[in-house]
């Protein structure tokens, strides 16, 4: 049985090890990770019941990508195979003042030139409670847009709840592409998982007060912008992450979570960053957790910070926190003790 | 020829490399360690003469084990062979808001399973000056707290000097057993190691002030919990290792000496750490060679405090480091300086 | 074609894998570098057209190095064949409080058992515009002080810019002979980076105000400095680096240029460190570029500042970072944003 | 949905990497494994629905094995958790001359100490086909060979046809209590795996002809083997592994299946070994495939010494080949062309 | 200045540590490789001034791959930069009876998509004494057919010799296709290199009595291809290699050279394998080298299978071996003793 | 207690991981070894008690060195340190036609420059039984030939058994100053380790019917050799051992003792080599195991034989091998069963 199903990409991720960088490496760490699938695998690690739909070439890259998804107890049957390729993504590890470094190797993935007949909604909607996708996801083009376009009508229908991470990739679309079709999606979505930068690039909302660079970050704009999202599709809540970017070594992280009528902050962490990459992700997967097990909003953005501040300590895309853990840091402050 | 006996388990210690987590590695960092051992490889790489004693089994996994304690030139010769298995404790490496994790896998070891007859502490004690235990090896259960018994009873009768750390393992023992054992051994105990928490948990000495998980201390809540430990059970010296847990990437550490009548604390230093396990064993290991080279009770804490603080820079359980290095620590204030 | 030729000795570094100590490994990370060579390397990852000369042995180790070379685009054209050996040196990543290590191995080196007659450097000159070497150089021995003011000579018939990095090694030869020969070479030089301890070691030069050990820095002190050295040998500019030993793991660092009459400070940063050896030699290939390039001292400061910054967080000798990073950091404030 | 259930012990796998030494390694390559669950391992690779029944730790290690084992495609959904550990198997790879040592490290696990109410075989049984177990999980003490007798008392009754792979461990149980047990249990079983030596030893069956050490074989002796086994306890298919052990490096092997009747030999393969650890099991799920799939006899032999042939080119217990695999190997002869 | 320059796509090549399968593994190696490319490095490290020409993209990947031909001294001044991405093929070592697997990721590479104006062959060439493709370069399909052509009329018109290896990929195009660009390109070659396979594949030319799964050859029917394909087209010289494929461990490797009027077999190795991919551009390598330094057909075949045999020997596409050590093998008949 | 010394120089043995070459490594493998060193290890592994007698630098590199001398229970009390540096050697494994290559870089160590004083031989002989040294001590030059016939001669004193093995190194001295010096020590040689080469390159020594490069050897050639031996230096037993290089991959391995009047040789062994540096060494060691233990010499070179043949299959310098294990291989004939 499955409660959530999450819908989208999945890369191999190639990483040199450590610190290394890509130009003097000679060999890569390989993981998978994508928005949508990092979603899935944090929810089955908290417990709950999750699947991942994706396309994935039917090879051993792609069948070792789902005996990654498998192994983390992420249900793999709606997954079509077919295809080219599997997308990949270099990415290396920032250091202090030196940021990470991602490079995308994404087109004519299998998933990126999917066709819409390949997904049956209302099969893999079948016993749904819960449906989450990413910005990314229509906008790896091709019949992406549909698809996805699809999947919300029949969610709709279904009466499942629709989360999306708002995510816009310069790189895949343009701002005008992404804002046509974003608003269409947009109407749909239940819960939106935004950030300044990505409301100001895809709908032209602006948050006074922030300097992205910088990490300064005004409280009173963040709201700003969750207000004016509610406002124009009628989301019930809108999250955002407070990312500081002190350093690639060093960040403050808060989430912020927006009712339509009053917002909730978390508490603030300081964090010596493992791997910040899928942070935003986990932040996600904690809020699907929270709604789908009765939290009001104030815990719900106290857990969903812990879990992704917790991400952030975690090698990988995935977040394989547990539910004791996340709580365990809530509580405990993050001191750091060791677990005996 | 020895000067120093530490008495006790070592087991196999597996970790996944760097921040790597058990749930998703293939492979572990093997190394061995535990308190007494710890303490006697540090003792050695002072250059002091330590033999460590202990019951290994007797195949590959043991000869390794009594390979590496031979490596850094500890005495093995008083190890017996025999029993079942060496005991296990897989470990993961924390940071940040993520605590290290510990699984003990040590049941049916073959020190835990040792008997009376194994060990002629007659001989073992032969030339000998200092011993050194800790609260785990009773805790071990079976005939080990008659054997540390045995053991402290001829270390009297030979006139050597004892240390033990008080080092209270719940999954080990129960409270009511630690108090009755560990209120017999402190009888015999000249200097003593030990934390709030353990002094609490076991004896029931609560020092006001200082709240454990957030790592608040009061200089004066240990002075007071060191005072009811002299008073009770007669000891010369009580040291209380003073740890701030900021994170489990970066912790405050220093260290207080009670000697019956006054206190000294070190200085404190803050730490990037790279493995706190085995942290107070180094600290013990500090005290006793600083005793062993009549240091004052001011010297030995700062060379004690110095020493555990370079052992969290050091990957394993064992401080590999020299007098030299604690001494440069002590004097050049931990610059880190390139040593060309 | 080449513009800018280094001259010195290049090593094999070997270096325990993370953390790891020379005591307890059984692996090494080999990589190779030099003062001089991480010079041309970083010049050559900046576009420019640098060459290294030095002599190596003619086995696999010395074209192991040279093929690593031509790896960053170096030019190896003039280096020499021949000789012994290929120096070593060993190094120990330090944590916190506890240094890095250093164990040169470096004696009988081919390049330190060269002969004047190996080098042709009218040749090797031809076409060239700023010639760099440090004190490294002629502290090698043998022949070597006077190869290096044949050098010298030979650039300044030829119009070059000479630019030295002071760089006193108390290992390779006595105050007394560094102060000898580096007072003669000195004369020939345009650009000297030097810092306060080698400008008190070698000449005498004290600045006040300074506490090495401690890494408190007075601005004024520096200026001292730079000023004495130009007024005894005349250079043009003269660069200091300006570094904060906080600990082995968090530095600060920043930079000075003084042309004469004035001084300019680059800002300060703060950084987590990776592997801060090549730290100055990064510094000295953003000045040269700098002025290859026609900046001013302000912002030639701020590019030697930064992209030795960036050094810091980057594994190995050589500085791989491009212009662009270095400007993105000057930029943007190290903010450590993932760049996709 | 699944078809197959198999039964047993599965082990967290420590070894060296390459051709290390356990007295010499300082890290384990870390994997899981076990006769039974390679078994269900390999036939889930063939596309068949297979489940793991056993008992593991209620922590990370059992966690990280349910994932492994879920990673391919096996059902775990009748898993148990409790006890206190996972069983360890310490391995090192040998070569030439220089055989592979196994240290068992398992008594105490969770699955030697699992309770006859622990499982409901008439649910697990749910289903169900073919039921698979190995002589080793009655030999692990306890409950097991009454749990063991439970599973096949209910297989029988749902006309579920049983396998099993004689298996003799004498470090496990005495030839008598395996005679004992064994006896009860083979009367349930329809396909019996077995050797010569593990007849001989457990039911003091005795084939002429064989020196086990030399590996000297001979036909008629395996028949004669077979024949006993069928009348003694009325299998309907005895099947036998041949293996010439030329050296760690280098086996013959080859199979041999009795129906009582007729004898049906495999080819024979002469194989560089990469990892024979789990040969046996992977001709146990090829013969178990086959028979799911109705081949005859002959083809059964075929396939099951060709994927067994398979898994000893295959790091790790388990056999990842696929049908299509197994099947090229046998229509082209081994000739090692690069599949593009 | 360059002597040789060569043609076509160099990958990315990922492969699994050891004989790890790309279905379980978390790492790969990275190296790169390519026929051409493979070609101009192993006469580079001949001592020759090979350079290759290809696109790269304008990333960090395209820039590694670049700095690792540069480190083998291949001259990269005519590399075109742009396009999308570097193709990459996956690569699992096979042992024994299972194959090694190649996955090729190729599409989209950028010189698949490169453009006619890309490469000005008249600068290219200048200078130039031989040019080298494979049937791959072609292969690639969008302009690359033309600009083989072009390369080919621009070389001829220069007195270029040229040489390509047949390389059939049926991955890439169509038998027709392949037949129809190939036999243009034909025209314009001087030596070929190619085996029974591809000559069959592309141009419907059959050597009788020879079975290529079993590996077993028959040395008329060699000449006999040789023959055809020198009339067909008017080559001078027609190479072929000939690979006994006993298993994916061990193969027998000789070559065979025929001039339009006789033919010569080289000696026969049995390589215990280490890496078999690039061992026919070794081969290549081998012979060029040969016909550039005037060596007779005799000659030139013995020094190509032995350059080719050490190739096997060799992890990587690239044989470093040098001339010096496959003179050492001619001579000295590969008995393997250590040199010191 | 030390019942046998051996003395001479131990290296820094770096090797690029698996079948990597130098000139493509980014890593090295670190040991120790040296053939005195050798022998010491393993006997020490043997049960018996065993000094090895060197001079180290006092860093962390010679203290590297005595750590793991000390692992495998060799006695180091009379190492003494001073000196500049410890030798080095590269080492890159060979695999089928490609031969192992060995890089010294031993000028200048430790030991080479030891002085006479620093070994005080009387002492160091104190209950010694037997002493071992190889033709390379006393060719590493400088006061070592007289340090060398001081230990013979201290040695001949106290009635201790010598042996030696011949071993000669090109490299590190002349043919005639090895005849000279050789010549001298050999008239204190009780056993001495020689084969066909080496006598005939320091003694003009030569066995008809034995082709060196190709491996063929003649049985009456090497008893011939060894009558000569005996002959001209008076020794009780020469040893000869016998290797057939097949290739790097496959060696045939024997052994023969002669003892003054009748030659024994062992049982061949053909194997598939893991690492055949020190294969030597662990001959010798099996040697003198023997005779110390009363064998006669047709046991004493099956057990030599058998302990290098082992010693074949191990990483590294060092033979690891237990008694036990040897014997297993004498009795058992290298099936290479697994041991459980």
């Amino acid at each position: 049985m499955k409660k959530i199903v999450t819908f989208g990409e999945i890369m191999l991720r190639l990483q040199p090890p450590g610190y290394g960088r890509i130009l003097a490496t000679n060999s890569f760490d390989a993981t998978f990770g994508g928005g949508e699938a990092n979603v899935a695998v944090s929810l089955s690690c908290f417990g709950e019941e999750a699947a991942f739909v994706t396309k994935l070439p039917d090879n051993m890259i792609g069948h070792s990508c789902r005996n990654i998804l498998r192994s983390w107890g992420v249900n793999t049957d709606s997954i079509v195979y077919g295809g080219d390729r599997l997308g990949i993504y270099y990415c290396e590890k920032g250091a202090s003042q030196r940021p990470s470094n991602v490079i995308y190797d994404r087109a004519g993935s299998a998933i990126a030139t999917a066709n819409i007949k390949d997904f049956d909604w209302d099969k893999i909607f079948d016993g749904v409670t819960w449906f989450h996708f990413t910005g990314i996801t229509p906008a790896l083009g091709g019949e992406m847009p549909e698809i996805c376009e699809a999947a919300c009508k029949k969610a709709k229908e279904k009466d499942i709840t629709i989360s999306c991470d708002l995510n816009y990739r310069k790189k895949l679309w343009s701002r005008d592409k992404a804002k046509e079709v974003m608003s269409k999606l947009c109407e749909y979505v239940d819960v939106l998982i935004a950030n300044e930068e990505d409301s100001e690039s895809i709908f032209g909302i602006h948050a006074t007060g922030t300097d992205i660079e910088s990490g300064e970050l005004s409280r009173e704009g963040y709201i700003d912008v969750a207000k004016q999202l509610c406002r124009r599709f009628g989301m019930k809540k809108v999250a955002i992450t407070l990312r500081k970017s002190f350093s690639a070594s060093i960040n403050g992280w808060s989430g912020m979570i927006y009712n339509g009528s009053k917002a909730c902050f978390s508490r603030e962490y300081t964090i010596n960053i493992v791997d910040r990459v899928g942070g935003g992700d986990s932040f996600g997967a904690g809020l699907i957790y929270s709604y789908l097990n009765g939290k009001s909003d104030a815990e719900a953005i106290e857990f969903a910070a812990a879990a992704s501040c917790l991400k952030h300590t975690i090698e990988g895309d995935f977040n394989i926190s547990t539910v004791a853990e996340v709580n365990s840091l809530i509580k405990g402050g993050g001191s750091g003790r060791v677990k005996r």
